[in-house]
Parts: structure tokens; sequence; C-alpha cells
């Protein structure tokens, strides 16, 4: 199963693509962070995250992708800017015929360190390590859309199946 | 000129498309309220008002789009889902290589009622006045997005000639 990782940001998005199976290591395949100008127009920067998450997906073909779930009680102020890439994200995967799985960011912790309130450096150190990485990611916010990845890999899709199933039954009613 | 006002929102949204020119009576072209079923997947909801938002474009050809301002002191409860609106609607307009305006509340209201602190009653009112209409729009919610149209019309797209010429300078630094 090869997973596409989102982490949403309207300056810096973090992208990270990993294949493998549950209970697995993973390997990677690529990461990166998708920057734009806070100068810039939004309408062009929500544009060139489109594009080039597009371009991503084509090119690394993922079977998923898994978004981070933006709260609203995050720092208000980046949290619209947040809201908005996330979204792009998510439309993204869905404009490709993906499935989409959101994660909080304690569910992703909690999958990649054992603990739901890990800190960043622990995060990246565990994804550097799970994917044999001779460094950890750069940039830095990489690591955070590959710890996604992993999460939602060693999930096995369950959510998307456990969606599906649902809005099958709700469709049925 | 033509415009196509958003009023953003994750499970309704209106829309309202107008033509005119500034300080002149506006004529109204067409209206609606996009709705999406809470109970359903994000992802889907998304793609449903992007495919809806895209189709309006090409069928109504807008020279611009104006979209509300959304900002995080809102209602915390339904702010992410008018973010998220938000951006598909900007992005749907930039994919179509339209110019977006960004208006706040205040500011439209302003420009219809003359108080930036009208209600929606008056805000409604007087876009049925200002569009001839023979009963208030229905559904109520595609008035603010005709209120959005009508407010950008009378600017005469200043602010993208504004943006325009910012960034024309920004660039050549």
């Amino acid at each position: 199963m090869r997973v596409l990782g989102v982490d949403p940001g309207l300056t810096r998005c973090g992208v990270g693509v990993v294949e493998g199976v549950p209970g697995r290591q993973c390997t990677p395949i690529a990461y990166e962070v998708v920057q734009s100008d806070p100068d810039e127009e939004l309408a062009h920067r929500l544009l060139r995250l489109d594009g080039r998450l597009a371009e991503l997906i084509a090119l690394h073909q993922p079977d998923g992708v898994a978004v981070e779930r933006v709260f609203s009680q995050h720092n208000v102020r980046t949290v619209m800017g947040t809201a908005q890439a996330g979204a792009v994200a998510i439309l993204a995967a869905a404009r490709a015929g993906l499935p989409v799985a959101l994660y909080t960011p304690s569910e992703v912790k909690a999958a990649v360190t054992g603990s739901g309130t890990a800190d960043k450096a622990q995060v990246t150190a565990m994804v550097t390590r799970l994917l044999r990485l001779d460094a950890p990611p750069r940039p830095a916010d990489a690591a955070d859309a590959l710890a996604l990845a992993i999460c939602h890999v060693w999930r096995g899709g369950t959510r998307d199946k456990v969606a599906a199933a649902l809005q099958q039954y709700r469709r049925g009613r």
C-alpha cells in the first residue's frame, strides 16, 4: 500500500510518500515541503499548492491520502491558512479519485512513537528510524507528513473501510 | 462586468451572479445555494462544492469572483467548514483563470445598505430592491452571495487592479 501524507500549511505544506503493509517497516518514496510566499495573493497560493499536490499524486500514484485533521483550537492566527491548505489537499485527493483519511496529531504521534503527547523531536527521530533514513528529513516539516503516511499504512486503511461501510449504510436507509 | 459572488459554507454555500457597472443598478443573472449533507465524508462534500462551482463558472462566464473573507473570530464550531468552503471557492475561480476579490462582511453590508453593521434582514431587503426582484431571494442564503457580487461590481474590480499592481511591483523588486 502506498500512502501520500499531507501536513497542511499555507506557507509550508509537508508532503511525504511511503509504501508498506500494516505492522512492517515502511519504505520512504519521496518527501518535500511545498512553500508559498505570504505576500502573494491567496488565490495564487492555493492554486500553486493544488497544482503541486496534483503533480505529486500523478507522479507517485498513491493508493490513498492521509491528511492531518485541523482543529479550531489551534493558534487562531494560523488556523485559517491550515484549514484552507487542508481543504486543497483533501480536494486534490478526491479529484484524483483517491480515498482520504483524516488523523488528529495525537493519533499520528501515538502511531509512530507510542505516545499521543510526543514532541516534534521525538516524532522526527522515530520517523528517521522507522524509515531507516541516514539523517532526519529535510526540510523538517516533511517529517510530520511522513508520520501521517506511516500511521495510515499501519492502520491498513481501516478508516476508509469504516467510512465506506457507514456511507453504504446511510445511503441504504 | 459580470461577477459571481460566493458566501462560503460547507453545509450551505450561497452563490449569486449579477451583471452591471459601478454606480448603476445591477441585473440578477442567477442564484442558488449549494448544499451538502453534514453526515457525508468531508472529501465528498468538498468535491461536490468544487464541481458545482466549476459548472456555474463555466455556465455564467463571470469576469471575476467575489468571496466573503472568513475570520477566525467567527463561531469556532463552523469556522473550519467556512474556511474550507472558502478555499474551494477561491481555488475554483483561480483554476478558471478568474481574478478573485475577498470582502469582509462589513464591507459588503456597507456597500449595499450604507451601514457596515446592517443585519441580515436589511441586507436581504436591499438586495431585493437593488436587483428589482419580486420577492426576497430563496433560499435566503443566496442574498449574501448576491450582495457580495453587487459590492464587487460597484467597486469596479478596484481590488484586483491594486492587487495586480502590488504584485507587479513585488515581482519587479
